[in-house]
């Protein structure tokens, strides 16, 4: 196995369609993976009826118990850190906010994870729970081809990073665009938000949005309304403004 | 940290009380321990009262938290690989009954972690739950210690290798006694089942059951009552000996 590892760890595949899921994955990683099987698995819907030798089917659905277990365990170490002072029930309390249905499907939208789907149904029919349920299985994937340090690894810098946030969560911060613009005004800085993205589909509405301040876009975010969009490119800023200074 | 782990993992510490309890939690745990102080919190009942410099409490309940979380997604990992057939709900089911309260606090009673605790209240005032959440907290103290590898490896070592069973827990075997006794009639060996502890102490009564099988101790085992020793010596003689042979 080891040296399977490293003959895979080493380069691409050679044959052009394994190339290009590789390039994709790494990019998609932030890393390289191995095993592209995990992969391609992760994004196998089971309307593909696919089977492996022994007749078991192959799709994504397994691996999202796997994955749902993984996240679960690297966000309870998360908040065991960040929330030295909330007990057991404020940690269980804050961790189901993180790994809510609505959390993940947005997390496995933001992705595009279901541009990478294989199945025999088409997309409109997979129902609005599949961006969470790839999201998961992405997870799972993951851990079988990497082990558990990448699965944090991603997970910190795909989940924790951009969206969790522990004020938010607790409610103490209701909104990041007012936050932002107290700031801006504050500091006598101009900001603006651009739309950048609209694709108009009616029922399937995307917006994707830049914020600029003093004409430097700080942040981007896609969501299904302007409002929303403009929350999450807040809240990015927000965050990535932190890192420099101290906003408040 | 690199060097501290280095100073600390080298040897065991100079002074007593610690080296003592050093040396028994590396029996416990089948490493070596780094940071005690993980160990000691797994064990202090909130009874203790005791808190840090910030006044936040000391005490294993958000170790729970921890630990619940890393047993579950180890657990997971194993069922995924042991049971290629089995779909997300039959995983899910699976993992539930070997993370029920029931078993957890037979696995924490087994390890006898409630020898370590330190409280302000007497052990009869616990309640029954204790010895899961114990156990709980020590896997959360693992995995603080010494990260999710070693977790995984005590949790293979304790928890899976003589506890889970797929078909045990599918209900395919009703009793391990029952097929062991087969077993020995078929290949013409004598068995007996000795009790070599019976503390009793009505009410909290404990037995220590030893399987020997042709005069050689092959197994033991503690429980409530002789009969659910006699049960899990056999568990435990019927893996040791699959390990060898082919028992059915």
């Amino acid at each position: 196995m080891g040296v399977i590892k490293k003959i895979f760890n080493k380069s691409r595949p050679s044959n052009e369609k394994d190339g290009i899921f590789f390039d994709e994955m790494k990019k998609l990683l932030g890393f390289k993976p191995i095993a592209l099987s995990h992969y391609r698995r992760a994004f196998t819907h089971r309307s593909s009826n696919k089977t492996d030798a022994q007749g078991n089917p192959i799709n994504y659905e397994r691996l999202e118990f796997l994955g749902d277990a993984m996240l679960g365990s690297v966000i309870a170490a998360h908040l065991f850190t960040e929330a030295p002072t909330g007990d057991e029930g404020y940690l269980t309390k804050m961790r189901s906010k993180i790994v809510s249905r609505e959390h993940l499907n947005e997390l496995g939208r933001d992705l595009d994870l279901i541009s990478w789907v294989e199945s025999n149904v088409a997309p409109q029919h997979f129902g609005e729970n599949i961006h969470g349920n790839l999201f998961e299985a992405f997870i799972g994937a993951i851990y079988l081809d990497r082990g558990f340090t990448y699965c944090e690894k991603f997970i910190h810098k795909k989940v924790i990073g951009p969206y969790v946030d522990i004020a938010r969560l607790e409610g103490k911060v209701i909104s990041y665009k007012s936050l932002l613009i107290e700031w801006c005004q504050k500091e006598k800085k101009k900001f603006h938000f651009e739309v950048y993205e609209d694709n108009g589909v009616e029922g399937q509405k995307y917006f994707g949005v830049r914020l600029k301040i003093d004409g430097n876009v700080i942040a981007k975010a896609r969501a299904t309304s302007k409002k929303k969009s403009e929350e999450k490119a807040s809240q990015r800023a927000y965050f990535a403004l932190q890192e420099k200074i101290n906003i408040k």
